[in-house]
């Protein structure tokens, strides 16, 4: 059960359930956890469910047994990403020159999606149901304000940076494919190098302003719902 | 040059089939094309064929006839952004202003790929197949060349842009997911404005160099290919 021995300590909303789970209950769920990360590292998170528990060994039922959402499936293997994020935020506030702790926080989140693919979109979608996951990436998201704000008045980053950058510059991030886990965090490095420079208030044109800041909101899991419906196995089962 | 010529009439490998079909089989073409155009828009390319086959209300069978494989689907769902994208590039060069023609290139394919989501995936994917669309591709990069070499020339472009940074714009532009087309055109436009910025010449920094290009091959279409055994229709077909 390699997937459930987390590596650090994540928040603890659904991993608590697991303790009080039997043994072969206990068995699927890591399991699942296992095919969830192993698909959405290489498919990202718009992978069918149905496709998860195909790749877990066990029946849709089963999956919806264990995580009853798609939110709880995605949080529960973010997890520990999650919590590594927050902890190079807390670090880049803690850190004495806020602009190398800004540049430092998106190099860091967007080589850990390259290599756990899928995390920044979870990062960036709101999972109302999920409670503790929720109030961790608001926690987050206002530590990194301050920090954005900090690098601003400290003259390095461009007085016209909106927070949708930052969202931003995790989807641009997240566009990334490439042969190999290697090339994708090459291209991840320059494509990043390429958007700090752009930040830098010190070579902002003021004769060419940038287009408004996008109105990005959240994600709301516009994933494809009708993976279920998409593998009716037990009626054509009945039917061969 | 067959600049004009060629945004009109979209590569015929797979076009210059429907004439030969019989109604019905044309009538089940349109549908299959209407629906793999609206999945790609909706979900990107890697939309399994099982799904485009059921949207459009035709067996997995009839879908493999019409279109044997993959590329031959997207080649032919593609061809006319693909002829407006190659216009485009014909007009940059043929243009007085390298610079502006290399621009304008970027954010119109940009642009282009929000409104017909998965077109620069299409774009930076191999099709041996599907010949006279790879020669159209081939013939586009080449020119994109020779528009980047003219911009740096001019001394607008910065000198360390490498050809793989297109593809990497156009992945990173493909990251981009909105609540709205509208919202996403906007997300896009700044996108490519903050890299257009970081692309020129004049505000390049010799004290902080870029990170090597990062070796982006064209995709080898790694979409899923267990979409098939999920959904065994051929098989149904047949029985039915």
């Amino acid at each position: 059960m390699p997937a459930a021995s987390s590596r650090m300590t994540p928040p603890q909303a659904t991993v608590s359930e697991a303790p009080d789970l039997r043994a072969d209950a206990r068995l699927n769920r890591g399991r699942i956890l296992e095919a969830a990360r192993t698909l959405f590292a290489t498919r990202g998170l718009n992978v069918p469910m149905a496709a998860v528990a195909r790749h877990a060994g066990v029946g849709v039922a089963t999956l919806y047994r264990r995580f009853p959402t798609r939110e709880s499936l995605i949080t529960t293997v973010f997890a520990d990403q999650f919590a590594v994020c927050a902890g190079t935020i807390d670090d880049a506030l803690a850190g004495p020159d806020p602009w190398e702790g800004f540049c430092s926080v998106i190099e860091k989140v967007c080589a850990m999606n390259v290599i756990d693919r899928g995390f920044t979109a979870a990062f960036l979608t709101e999972f109302p149901d999920a409670t503790e996951f929720e109030a961790a990436r608001i926690r987050a998201e206002e530590g990194f304000a301050v920090l954005t704000q900090r690098a601003k008045d400290a003259g390095r980053l461009r007085s016209d940076f909106d927070r949708m950058d930052l969202s931003l510059a995790f989807m641009a991030n997240s566009g990334i494919t490439a042969a190999s886990t290697d090339a994708a965090l090459a291209a991840s490095r320059r494509l990043v190098a390429f958007l700090l420079h752009s930040f830098r208030a010190d070579l902002a044109d003021p004769t060419r302003p940038l287009p408004p800041p996008a109105p990005l909101s959240l994600y709301h899991l516009p994933w494809p719902t009708d993976d279920l419906t998409a593998a009716p196995a037990p009626r054509r089962d009945s039917r061969t």
